[in-house]
């Protein structure tokens, strides 16, 4: 029932290796540029001998019409040059790049000064809604609030952007993946390989950029499951789920490896593996060059969105339906604690990434519905774990509100000795001891806050709504505000150099430069 | 709860209209377009009055960025010129054109040889799929019985194709509506006004041409209300739902209209009224010229793919959960009679178009499930009732057989005494009497048959599987088969003079001349 299939050892995608390795300009050096082409070879020769027939590129078995509207674009010459591919990190291994879910980067001295002082531009995606337009497209038929779900789940970005060696790159529930010059916001290549919703903060690492496709939505035959058995997988049999592996460079498909359930949490990768989690349950380990399957591990419950955190040697995610936090080898896969926070309701759990540090796991969901006439409200809760044993380091409650739609609960961020969580059921923003769970300040500001923030430079940016707030961490005083448009619901700001980079739920990539909130940090 | 809203009388669909009628090359008449003219300034300076703000174009307020990939192809070059605008019907009112379901045309004689001599040609859609290539895309992951019906739901055609005044209109659920040339098969426009799949066949009616948007998922939300309640609004909260109306010529959006369920079904038009059913239960009835509401009616259940079919005053189509034909006054929405079917089982009976021709409807659906160990089957059963009281005449069974995946059953064609009906569990295809159910053939080929077939010219066009088959319909025959490739599971061929015109599951427009089958057909 819950068994995810893979996409492993067809033909075509050795000689798409091949094709790619040996064309000009390839960013994999020469050695090891050898050593793939004798590999290949041999491979490739195996499978004309199994095969016997023309194997096409990977490209032309991925179901999209070439130089129709879903074929790639790649437009080599807004690629960044010279000193702008040493901009941000070199790799982002998993959400918001750490186990901490910081998505801050300084830059070294000595670059041009764009990236001290920062850029600012606006980049439409496909299905871009005005930034000026307060109220989503679907409003007068849905509500505002269920509209601006629908928006975000269907149309626009679920997550941050990723910064890697001066480009940008963003994936969109509009369905299509993009990398972007960092500098000028001009587009470099864009994809749709799928034709699915793409909820990842793209993760990067050598010459690869991944993606996990997967929507919201159920079958009928899961509808019928869940009624008769209480459980559901996620995703079947909407669409096809699973991983794309694209050339970070050109955005071509250089392997996929499919599942059953959707693929929305974004995966992990440590050195040459790639851990992702499914919404039937099971979380998987391939090797990242080629997809191939190294172990399967089958929980119960669905990953909606509560993304692998790799730290020492395990990973750590959680379910909905059931609700459970686990930490799984990442060697193995095999699950060395599990544990579940009372009262969970609704797909808390399964929505919320923890964040760790410091050998502390921090999680955080919704928990005892109570109706008070047509009312729900809920009670969000924040739990550390001991990241080595599972044991309840401290459990905190946060003040009571109304169930919200869609994503039900806060992306945790620890920076030092501190949490920083926000609630989704009235907007509270709390930063806590990551030891004690003290309660340092609370602010409240927003409706509701699901972003894990970013702290730079002693400063704490907040994406929330249509705002970026800035927010003393000491004191949780606001520092100060800039308007963005649109809406962010758990797009954490990427913070590199002097610049933030968000994405939207109306479709839109943004940079805008730290000064712009008139706050000084000491970088 | 099921309340479906509407997106009416904002003040840019005015601007729009205005736009669009007073830009060269308009096919509105001059009075008709003067007239408009008047009504749309007054309604302007209206608009202008109450809002008091720069009101946008319609295509600005939709979420789609200009010069991206959904945004409009428009290709005046490529539109039919001379006689060719004459070739098929001038309108297009319902699923298959008429409520018997049977899309053959005569050309009169006259026109150029093309008309006769049929023509050959293949579009690839946007997420076009090889025609040779015998398994879906994602046969690998969820086998190849799932991974087909995903390909049909969520990346190629549901249904088959309209032919009016020389252009081909098709919808796909790759998200994109396009108008070819049906000569040449050149693109004439192509959009995609919103991020959700289109499973109809579009109407066409005098400048219009209707799309209808929606999918087959349920949000969580509807799948715990379905396991208290055993009710789920289906496509409720998955993407935006409705009907979307655009200029036939040029594929700009002249109005909208949101419904809460999926609208997969095909509307019907009969005069300046529009007719639709949603995943919500309800029927809507619209003034087709503005999207404005005339009437709603309430009834239970999802409407799948069950297309209303309008015949002398009357609707007719069925819901599923629970399973019902309901016949409806057009004028006023009145149910004047509804009828379930003993057993019916599983999404049957809303997924099938009911057939009605001389005071005769036929509905089919599956019933009564059995088990035996893992095999579950199910048993077809036809039934026709009397158009005016609702009264059984008879009711017939089918051969039992086991469970398909997605459409479970066979939209049936009515011509002169006899239907013909196709059988999702085995595949048998069945011609019977209109007023008695008396078997006269049976012709079984394919493993499972649902699509209407089109009678011309005393020849039986059937598109199934891979192939399009001529039968003989008065002794069901077979004369002859001719392969198209990919998949055809509830397309119907459109025959038009000497072509047959096609749509597919692997998203494709094919049009393949008559004179391919070798049979000689008495025109």
């Amino acid at each position: 029932m819950n068994q995810d299939g893979h996409f492993f050892l067809r033909c075509p995608f050795f000689v798409s290796v091949m094709g790619q390795a040996s064309s000009a300009g390839c960013n994999v050096e020469n050695a090891k540029k050898q050593k793939i082409n004798s590999i290949v070879l041999v491979l490739f020769v195996g499978c004309l001998l199994l095969g016997g027939r023309k194997t096409p590129l990977v490209a032309d078995t991925l179901p999209v019409a070439p130089g129709g509207p879903f074929s790639r674009v790649y437009l080599p010459q807004n690629a960044p040059v010279g000193e702008d591919r040493f901009f941000g990190p070199s790799s982002w291994e998993q959400m918001n790049e750490n186990p901490e879910h910081n998505a801050a980067f300084h830059q070294k001295a000595g670059g041009p000064s764009w990236f001290y002082d920062g850029v600012g531009w606006r980049f439409a995606e496909a299905r871009a809604w005005p930034l000026e337009e307060k109220n989503p497209f679907g409003t007068r038929t849905d509500g505002k609030i269920e509209a601006a779900a629908v928006q975000t789940q269907f149309y626009g970005n679920a997550l941050g952007v990723s910064v890697v060696d001066g480009i940008v790159y963003a994936e969109s529930d509009d369905m299509f993946a993009y990398a972007l010059n960092a500098r000028t916001g001009q587009l470099i290549w864009r994809t749709s390989p799928v034709g699915n919703h793409l909820m990842g903060n793209p993760i990067v690492k050598g010459r690869f950029v991944y993606l996990s496709a997967g929507g919201v939505g159920f079958n009928f035959a899961n509808v019928v499951r869940y009624r008769k058995t209480g459980f559901a997988v996620r995703g079947m049999d909407v669409s096809y789920n699973g991983i794309y592996a694209l050339d970070r460079k050109t955005g071509h498909v250089l392997w996929h490896h499919g599942s059953l359930g959707e693929a929305m949490p974004t995966p992990a990768v440590h050195k040459n593996v790639l851990f992702f989690a499914t919404g039937s349950g099971s979380v998987h380990a391939l090797d990242r060059r080629t997809g191939r399957s190294l172990w399967t591990t089958r929980l119960k419950g669905n990953d909606n969105m509560s993304s692998p955190a790799y730290s020492s040697g395990r990973i750590f995610l959680a379910m909905a339906i059931p609700p459970r936090l686990y930490s799984l080898d990442a060697r193995t896969g095999k699950v060395l604690w599990s544990r579940s926070i009372r009262g969970a309701a609704n797909t808390g759990m399964g929505d919320v990434s923890p964040a760790v540090s410091r050998g502390v796991v921090v999680m955080d969901t919704v928990t005892r519905p109570e109706r008070k006439g047509k009312e729900v409200t809920l009670q969000p809760v924040i739990v550390a774990f001991d990241a080595k044993t599972g044991k309840v380091l401290w459990e905190k409650k946060m003040r009571r509100g109304p169930r919200p739609p869609a994503f039900k609960g806060g992306v945790p961020m620890i920076a030092g000795h501190v949490v920083y969580v926000g609630s989704p059921v009235n907007g509270d923003y709390e930063a806590r001891d990551l030891f004690t769970g003290k309660r340092i300040w609370r602010w409240s500001r927003m409706s509701s806050s699901r972003s894990a923030p970013t702290l730079v430079d002693g400063r704490l940016f907040i994406a929330g709504e249509d705002h970026v707030y800035v927010l003393d961490p000491e004191t949780g005083k606001e520092l100060s505000k800039r308007k963005v448009g649109g809406r962010m619901g758990i797009i954490s700001p990427t913070i590199v150099g002097g610049t933030v980079y968000l994405a939207n739920s109306w479709d839109w990539i943004v940079a805008m430069p730290l000064s712009l909130w008139n706050i000084r940090t000491a970088q």
